[in-house]
């Protein structure tokens, strides 16, 4: 009795510490589970803590003191079931659950090999399209398990394909009819398809995805679709009009179609996939870091990005790029014939709406000229516009802010990056390093002459392997004298490469490194303004130390688009 | 003895059931966890299984035989705690953790009432801007507690900011230095500004946003950032140096500068900013039905759109809209002078490289045109340019496989608009529901010239209480023949209204309608073509029943640019 008493103290003090601990665990489930329930606000069953904190050893219920009706348990588990989508039940209830995620609970997320996720194959980079595997993005009801990349095709687009499902304009149970769509040209398959270095930033069978995997599509009703779309097309753009008006461009009847300086062009157009492993490595940083970054700067979007690292590929939410090649595109890729090349950088406000405040139309315009007299010489000629607005800041930081301040501040060259810097952060996002992919896909192993002074364009193409040529300038004559600041930041700033003349004031997005480079102490530099019409005469100004040279150049406003300006170099040392 | 027993018996009993709840508990703990632990892989704590689950009653660990360690429980609630970033603590560990969420583990989501989360309060539609409250987005260190809002700053050039902050180009501790950048003209305050109804897309505050809450900013550290500028600027377009050099232009010095057609405009750049239940209403859905479409179809992104009931505020991944002000910008809300309005929206190919399959391009030109016409007369002129590129289907969907298919096929107009559907799912994803927003933010109470003739963007305006007294086609002379296909087939849908003239043949993007009307029974359609150089002639087609109108326009490529088309409706009833 003794005995018993004392095992009786102990069972009711093991009972009373099991207890204690047990309402512990009650209640940090229960946090748990609220989690859970507000979540699923549609969930068909009853709150946890309704159910299972009423239960306690404590309670008032009589009939089994102590203990959780096991059906509530269940019922946790099937929450947390539902939860993540399939995730991996816990030994109680070990059956696999193969509904469809999409139409029931909401899966905010999911994870490595939960029951029912079965992304399809991906060996990115291996240059047999079929060993590699389609790329597998749509969350459809028969598809969400197959999926091998994140993000949704369309880019940004994707939200108002959202707004056209919630609206009923669209019925999620439609399939793309492709009869027709097949690429207007062929290109490729060049080697660089298959190399996991050289291609990290778009699927190289992006053309070909709906029919080099039809049976995938047709069997198991996964939804796949092209990333690229191939297309002929006729252009007119005024200025060409005005080019064969002064005899620069001549009608050849295949390029230049006219005298209104029509031309043919054949388009590609690319949206961005992404390889993670591959985009880091070409940034230099881990994928761990791209991928935490990329969902924390995003706003949290995306958070497979941090629990799928199975999946390796990611379609972002941005623009892509199209590709404009006149001549024949087989020649793109012909290492016996001329490249010239433009490398475009979106500004909406030149290119669109001719603002004097930059050279981006003027440059693109220019490139586009080059290119055809390039194709008409029996070369080739392409231009690339990449969508990274306002050098990827987008339009209300560079346009209403970085631009307001340069104007009431004294408009200085110097001062330009800083003021650039000092609103948002940085000088440029728009990194070049992801750029030189459509190169390689389009097979181009060199570029006769690069129509850009830019180093940071430069850089990226010559580090991927691709040997530029020549640089070639924008003329003085197509600088609006507005922009004039921001060429000579770039000077300034050693950001541009002091060539040999006014020229390489080119373009006004161009010329970013992403290291400051000083420019030499033994530059001296000369700069002269003239007035084009009214033939103003020469200011010469010789300085030495170039990289203090600053100078406000604001005019009369009535004469300012007819001012031009002229800066040359001279190296000492050379 | 007896009773000894039958207490044993009921200990025994007891403890079994607490055991057998304790697995089952412990399976349910340990599946939640296994979630916790896949997002955490970089987690300093001991895996839970390891520690909890080896601690049953039947451990052989014997000094406290039954029990589980308390602080085995405390770093699972630390767990829960940490995942959420600041989780309800369970009431063993109440303690707020105040520790930044940003730095520290990653958030996965966050949800309503988490110890931290604390949002400044946002109440939309209150006219007092200091009462209303910030729009506060950013998860910064000191501002993630505070956020009022989903989504990232800058749309989708939030993806180009993670990269900078990956690649160590930012410093994410940067703040922006906003001097002189505040807004270079004065606009409103209007009543609409403070009317929920009115504005539910953009923040009427966001040109304000550093000076207003300069105190917020200052006091607590946190980051907020505005999401409207607004500049001053010269564009130059070449097509206007021919209308001044054809006298279409006359320059006055103020508004057309010079003989260049160069012209002095006020620039307006908005950001996106959605009131969620305001967006819904606009659609005619409920709240959840957004956000969960939102969530869903852009792959999964913004789980907070779904956990986050309290956050009422969205700034999606998507391009943002300009306007150009031609005029002194106060008489854009003056009821007694004239407007002339273009909304107009992205076509890159036509807009930037002149494609002649639509006429985005002429049309946005024509409209900027009679925009500086309207303002040098007096009056107020006004171009505002959406970023919603090919319909918002993205440029993949528009240009390569909806054109190629266009003109693979019988390029009939009656087929244009099933084509477009059986590819892309919808005809057109611009909704213009939410455009009216930046008229009412303007000021603009009516619309003298629409230079429009789409019914989608007329009903949206004239539905949101801003009448419109006149629609303007685009003459003739600017529409390029090979986008006839594409103004018969908003015709034959009966999308565009049979105005009077081969006008309403206008816009290539425009004329849209959510509905498809059918044209009126009595209506009778001349169609004429005309080779305008050559003096071609004219054919003449009349027919009966329009809706049923379908006809190929193949023309030869060395003269369809001169080809002309003209239509007129003759409606027998009027």
């Amino acid at each position: 009795m003794d005995q018993n008493s004392q095992q009786n103290d102990l069972l009711v003090a093991t009972i009373l510490k099991l207890q204690e601990t047990q309402s512990q665990l009650v209640a940090t489930v229960e946090a748990l589970s609220n989690r859970v329930n507000v979540a699923f606000p549609d969930t068909a069953s009853p709150p946890f803590p309704a159910t299972l904190v009423a239960r306690s050893v404590k309670s008032e219920d009589g009939d089994a003191q102590g203990v959780i009706p096991t059906s509530s348990i269940e019922s946790v588990s099937r929450d947390v079931e539902d939860d993540g989508g399939k995730i991996q039940r816990s030994s109680e209830a070990a059956s696999p659950a193969q509904k469809s995620a999409f139409t029931s609970r909401i899966v905010l997320t999911t994870y490595p090999k939960q029951i029912g996720i079965n992304p399809l194959p991906m060996d990115w980079g291996n240059p047999d399209p079929l060993k590699r595997g389609p790329v597998v993005v749509s969350r459809l009801a028969n598809t969400i398990r197959k999926r091998n990349a994140i993000g949704a095709h369309g880019g940004s687009y994707s939200t108002y394909y959202a707004l056209a499902v919630a609206s009923k304009e669209l019925n999620i149970d439609h399939r793309p009819d492709f009869t027709n769509t097949e690429p207007a040209v062929n290109v490729g398959p060049f080697p660089q398809w298959g190399d996991r270095d050289k291609i990290v930033a778009m699927d190289p069978y992006g053309h070909l995805a709906p029919w080099l995997f039809k049976d995938i599509i047709g069997k198991d009703d996964v939804d796949i679709r092209p990333t690229i779309a191939i297309t002929k097309a006729h252009m007119k753009l005024p200025e060409l009009e005005e080019s064969v008006r002064k005899g620069r461009l001549v009608p050849d009847g295949k390029i230049c179609l006219n005298d209104l300086g029509e031309l043919a062009v054949t388009k590609f157009a690319v949206e961005p996939v992404w390889y993670l492993p591959g985009v880091a490595e070409r940034f230099g940083i881990d994928e761990g870091t791209l991928r935490r970054s990329l969902f924390e700067h995003t706003g949290g979007s995306y958070p497979e990005l941090i629990t799928r690292g199975d999946l390796k590929l990611f379609l972002p939410p941005i623009g892509g790029l199209t590709v404009y090649c006149f001549g024949d595109p087989a020649k793109m890729s012909d290492p016996n014939v001329r490249l010239s090349l433009r490398v475009h950088d979106e500004c909406n406000g030149s290119d669109v709406f001719g603002s004097d405040i930059c050279t981006c139309r003027p440059y693109l315009i220019f490139g586009i000229e080059e290119a055809v007299k390039e194709a008409q010489n029996g070369g080739s000629g392409v231009v690339i516009y990449f969508r990274k607005e306002g050098r990827a800041l987008g339009e209300v930081t560079k346009i209403g802010i970085v631009y307001n301040a340069r104007k009431r501040g004294a408009d200085r060259a110097s001062d330009y990056f800083k003021r650039t810097e000092n609103i948002a952060g940085v000088k440029d996002m728009r990194f070049q390093a992801l750029m030189p992919d459509i190169l390689h896909w389009l097979g181009i192993s060199k570029i006769d002459r690069m129509l850009s002074m830019s180093n940071m364009k430069h850089d990226a193409i010559v580090g991927q392997g691709i040997p530029i040529h020549e640089r070639v300038e924008l003329p003085d004559e197509l600088i609006p004298a507005d922009s004039r600041v921001e060429i000579d930041a770039k000077i300034t700033a050693g950001k541009m490469v002091p060539w040999s003349s006014a020229a390489m004031l080119s373009d006004q997005k161009e010329a970013y490194d992403a290291k400051v480079i000083s420019p030499p102490e033994n530059a001296s530099r000369q700069t002269s303004w003239r007035q084009s019409k009214a033939g103003f005469g020469k200011t010469l100004i010789t300085e030495q130390g170039a990289a203090n040279l600053s100078f406000g150049m604001r005019s009369g406003k009535e004469t300012k688009s007819q001012i031009m300006i002229n800066t040359s170099w001279t190296f000492q040392g050379l």
